[in-house]
């Protein structure tokens, strides 16, 4: 293996290999990566076992190969270089001797063929799916889901197509058990998930930071099997293990008789609500809305600190309603609706709140489930 | 108590408060703001009994007196408020009611007059100090202090006048044993400091926090009794209690016999070094210079990863010379010398290694000196 590399070039493909690979693993081959030169390109490998990367990076080739050094180290050497010319030749025992302007490096490696295969794909299944399309449905949903990796089952983002009102529709769910966020949208699709897949919020956090710098009319290979999902661009390739899991029926979770509704604008509620949670308990950061015709008071308590109460203007015509929800999840739902105002669907205290942007289309295309607290 | 304030100097103020007000401490009052209004100011009092701090606020006042309440959640609620007037009246059990625009807030309180009282000084024995000078002497020494509390002579900053060759010099020195960092100045005396003093190195953090937004042609008030500092800036003033211990004899640390002396561009040595140290151990991070007529080499080498060579060029007569440092000191050091080029002034593998800058002057207005390590 002897190849020359501009530097720019090869520190991005490193930078993304850095989350990706294992940090505590049992298996030393885990924190590394594969490099495999062939006629004109290098490929970088990277994996966990649970989301892998293998990206293409032009290349100067003198003679093709694998080797495999730790991805830590190589992206810390990488990002020091002083020049843009890097040689990588390798040498006996797998080490490799990378070299750029006066500096010269021996880094110790481990027998590539050591290095786990990634899953392989059919390259005809890919769906082409619209960048901003995907980044948009991805962090309107992710936030919702877990963070707690024993309950795997919410621990992702349900990817799933289906036909409703005979239009084709791309949905994103993912819910903790106390909220939902639901988005659909139209006039995309993807093969082989119309029975949903999960796909982990780690490799959702992945496919959000490798689209970061594509184009908006960039278009992505998606396609799933039953075990994983895989995202291809250009000569790039991103493969996620699927969780194996039930994801909840969501459908069923949705209030249909919420039939208190009240309009506000978005970021007035979300100043308030900012400002009210300051005194809200750090543990349960729940703040009670008290719905008046024509506003909404936010008020919190906190027995160390004290208590605090403020007020925003809302369009309401219906009965007073007291109801208590967690502050940050409020705030949330918030962050990811677009319109200027939203609409909140109220039934009792003791029902689940929902939040909806203030133009809202039948089936819904977006929604924010929260249920209620006790304050 | 009855006061207005505008957010802006409130919230200001509360943020430098929000760094020494203790936060683990068995003394709940410590973790509180003092509030106290007279005619015209409120004064906001924080202290962990290291560090103290009255900083006075212009207010409009209604009515005078003292409230303390917590200083994180008062800052917290002040950094959300949506309006400029903020209204803050006194209640019954030392509780205190914040009103803002729609915002109304009742905040838990201590009685004010558990709050310990800061150190008093005297008026007319403030020397007057250049701030860009005060900020330059400390950002050139305080990062070689140690972090080690335990060691407590040496978690500080050494403040000296002295009489050097018939001229008054302002010296600051910081050691931690393995380095030393020594700067001097002259046309500035502080009075009552000939024996020197040491600032704890929290104390000198605050101090550069306090004077950072200050204007370069300031000066600020600074005094010193046998056990405290006071530093005051308009009306207000910050008390930092004095280390109490025997600051090492700085004076026969410094190499005299240094008679091998190389002179290298301080950018390219501080590049080569960084690159260079990304393959030392993580523990010692030792790197070996091999000092040859035109250039210096760098090495390094780590048992896991490998080793890295590279090289810079130096002007240099003298006999060839192997030695070893801690890169990050080396780098460290560079980075607080404002030449172009730096010299350096070695003597053998065993000996200590001084840095200077390129112009040096006599008796040395800045050096840092550096222990060798086996490479």
């Amino acid at each position: 293996m002897d190849f020359e590399i501009e530097k720019r070039d090869f520190l991005k493909g490193l930078s993304l290999i850095q989350s990706i690979t294992a940090r505590k693993t049992t298996l030393p081959i885990l924190t590394h990566v594969l490099m495999e030169v062939d006629s004109d390109s290098l490929f970088l490998v990277g994996t966990d076992l649970e989301i892998g990367i293998r990206e293409a990076l032009p290349a100067k080739v003198h003679e093709g190969g694998k080797a495999s050094v730790s991805a830590k180290k190589l992206y810390e050497v990488v990002r020091e270089l002083s020049e843009e010319k890097v040689h990588i030749q390798k040498k006996e025992n797998h080490w490799i001797t990378l070299r750029c302007g006066k500096s010269v490096f021996n880094i110790a490696g481990l027998d590539p063929e050591e290095f786990p295969a990634l899953p392989t794909y059919q390259e005809e299944s890919f769906s082409q799916v619209s960048v901003p399309l995907l980044l948009e449905m991805i962090e309107k949903t992710v936030f919702a889901a877990t963070n707690e990796e024993s309950r795997y089952h919410l621990n992702g983002v349900l990817f799933l197509q289906k036909k409703e009102a005979g239009r084709e529709i791309l949905k994103m769910v993912a819910t903790d058990g106390h909220r939902l966020s639901l988005i659909g949208r139209e006039g995309q699709t993807i093969q082989g998930i119309e029975k949903g897949v999960i796909i982990p919020k780690k490799g959702v956090t992945e496919i959000k930071k490798i689209l970061a710098d594509k184009e908006p009319e960039e278009r992505v290979g998606l396609y799933f099997d039953p075990t994983h999902g895989f995202l291809k661009i250009g000569k790039s390739l991103m493969v996620i293990r699927l969780i194996d899991g039930e994801f909840p029926d969501y459908e069923q979770v949705i209030p249909k008789q919420n039939d208190k509704r009240l309009t506000v604008d978005k970021e007035k509620f979300y100043a308030c609500l900012r400002r009210v949670s300051t005194m809200a308990s750090e543990r349960v950061e729940g703040v009670k809305l008290s719905i008046k015709p024509e506003s909404i008071e936010c008020s919190s308590y906190n027995q160390d600190f004290g208590d605090a109460r403020d007020e925003v203007e809302a369009t309401y015509g219906g009965p007073s309603v007291e109801i208590g929800f967690n502050s940050r999840y409020l705030m949330e739902a918030l962050n990811v609706i677009d319109t200027e105002e939203v609409v909140l669907h109220l039934k009792d205290e003791g029902s689940p709140g929902l939040i909806r942007p203030s133009s809202p289309v039948e089936p819904p295309d977006q929604l924010c489930i929260i249920m209620p607290m006790r304050i």
